[in-house]
C-alpha cells in the first residue's frame, strides 16, 4: 500500500516519522478519516474543511491547499487501486526544537483497508456503557484518544461494545462517534455542544430533516435511557443502533423504524454521491 | 547524538517510527525525563520506578527490565560523552492493526542537551496564569499534552512564563511541573491528589521535612494567593520560585527565604549524588 508523506508517495512502511516529531513527544497533532466507495472519497469536501479547521484549531499550518490535498488523494486511489477504502489524513507538531512548541507539521495521507458493518451487525445493534469525560477540545479532532483507549479494557470487561461519554448528566459522544437518540414523540435529538461535528453526524441530520423532527441540543442521561432509540454514527460504522445501556435494554431491544430508515437513506445517499 | 530504539543504537535522525504507531495515530504512549550531572543519571531508580508504573497505568507492556534500561542509558552515557544532559525514555502503544488497539510497544531512548535556569532566572521568578484544567489519568505520565502545548499562546499573549491548573478551585499542577506554597506560618504545602508525582517534587517534600512542617493535601486558589511563598519544581527546571499569579505580586516580589533554602539545599543534594 502506497502512502504520502509531506511531499513524496512511499511504501507505507518506508512511510517513517523521527521520534523527535511533537506527535510522538507530546501526542499533539490533528487528523481526519473518510471513506471511498467505487473510488469515490465521499463527502470529501466536508472532511477537508474540518481536518483545516483542526489544523487552525491547533495553530498547525499545512503546508498544501485544499485542492493540493485531493489531488493526492486521488493519485493514492490510482496507485493502490482499491474502490473501498479508508484515508487518514494526519498533521502533526513536527520537529520542535525544544520537544514541546511546535514547529514545520509533518503531513500523512494513508489508504487503508475498510470494513463496514454488515446487515447482521446493525441488526445485533451494540450494548454501550457510559463513562464521565469529556475530550479536551472538543470540536477538534486531535489525535488525542488517551482516555478512548483506556476504557477499551473496561468496554471488554462489561462485555459492552463502545462507551458513551457524559458530563454533568449531559451526554456527549463516543470516543469516535456520535449518538442520537429518537424521543417516543419520534423526534430525532443529538447533542452539539462540547462534541466532535461528525460529517456522518451532518448528513444524518440533514436526512432527517426530510421526514422528523430534528433537535440540537443538550440531552441528558435520563433522556438517554428512555429513548425510543438511540443510534451512534461514524465514518467507519456509517449508523448503528444501540439496544443496550448498560443494563438497560432501549425500546424493545431490536433496531427501531427511524434508524432503520435514516439508515437505509443513509446507504442510497453514500450511492448516488459515488456513482 | 546516539538514540535507541527497540534494539539498536542509532543516529537519532535514523530513530524512525513508522506512522502506524499509536503515538502518531491516537497519542497513546508513556514516557520519562531525568538528567545526568558529571555522567550520572540523578535519581534513576526513581524515575524508573515512575515509568514502569506509567506503563502498567496504560497497559503497555515494557520490552526490558529496569536493570536493562539502566545498561542502555549508561551505554548511551559512553557513546555519546556529554556529562550534564536529558534524558527521555519513551514507550508507545506500538504499530496497532486497527489504529485503535495497543500492540507490541516500541520503546526509545533519547540523550538531549538541556540547559537549566540560571541563578540570575531563579531571582528573577516566574509570573504564572490560571486555567481550569486537569489532566486525563494524572497519575500516569502520558505523552498526552494536547491542552498544555495549546495554552503556551495564551500564556504568550499575557506575558506570562507557565500556566497553572486548577479544578473546582483546588490548584493541581504545570503542565510540566509541580506547585507548592509555602504558607504565612512557613508550612511548606503540595497538592497530592490528580496530580503527577514528580520526582524533583519527591526530592523537594524530603528535603523540606528536615526544618520545616510539611503538608501533602488539597490547596485552594485563595490559599495560593495569600501564600508567603510559592515555587514549582520539575526535573528540567529544579525549583523556580513563582512571583506573580496573574496581576497579583506573591509577597514582596522576591525569592522567598524557603525557597531559597530548598534550592541551595537541592543543588547540594545533586551535588552529593553525583560526585
Amino acid at each position: 500500500m502506497f502512502a504520502f508523506i509531506n511531499n513524496k508517495f512511499l511504501e507505507e512502511k518506508d512511510a517513517q516519522l523521527q521520534v523527535g516529531d511533537l506527535a510522538i513527544q507530546r501526542g499533539y497533532g490533528v487528523f481526519d478519516y473518510f471513506r471511498t466507495r467505487n473510488y469515490v472519497p465521499l463527502f470529501l469536501a466536508d472532511y477537508l474543511e474540518r481536518f483545516f479547521n483542526s489544523a487552525r484549531g491547533l495553530r498547525l499550518e499545512l503546508p498544501y491547499a485544499k485542492d493540493e490535498i485531493t489531488k493526492i488523494v486521488d493519485e493514492l486511489i490510482k496507485k493502490n487501486n482499491i474502490p473501498e477504502a479508508g484515508f487518514r489524513i494526519i498533521l502533526t507538531g513536527g520537529y520542535s526544537p525544544d520537544n514541546f512548541h511546535p514547529s514545520t507539521s509533518n503531513l500523512i495521507v494513508l489508504q487503508q483497508l475498510v470494513t463496514l458493518p454488515t446487515k447482521q451487525k446493525f441488526d445485533k445493534g451494540l450494548k454501550i456503557i457510559l463513562h464521565e469525560y469529556m475530550r479536551d477540545l472538543p470540536g477538534i479532532k486531535s489525535i488525542n484518544y488517551l482516555m478512548g483507549i483506556y476504557l477499551q479494557h473496561k468496554i471488554q470487561q462489561q462485555n459492552a461494545d463502545d462507551v458513551l461519554y457524559y458530563k454533568e448528566d449531559a451526554i456527549l459522544e463516543f470516543p469516535r462517534s456520535n449518538v442520537f437518540i429518537v424521543t417516543q414523540e419520534q423526534t430525532v435529538v443529538t447533542p452539539s455542544e462540547n462534541v466532535l461535528h461528525g460529517i456522518t453526524r451532518m448528513k444524518v441530520i440533514e436526512l432527517a430533516h426530510k421526514h422528523y423532527k430534528v433537535e440540537e441540543r443538550p440531552v441528558s442521561v435520563m433522556e438517554l435511557k428512555q429513548a425510543a432509540e438511540v443510534f451512534l454514527t461514524s465514518t467507519a460504522k456509517r449508523i448503528l443502533p444501540v439496544l443496550q445501556v448498560d443494563d438497560l435494554i432501549i425500546g424493545d431491544g431490536r433496531p427501531g423504524a427511524v434508524t432503520t430508515d435514516l439508515y437505509s437513506n443513509f446507504l442510497t445517499v453514500e450511492e448516488t454521491y459515488s456513482t
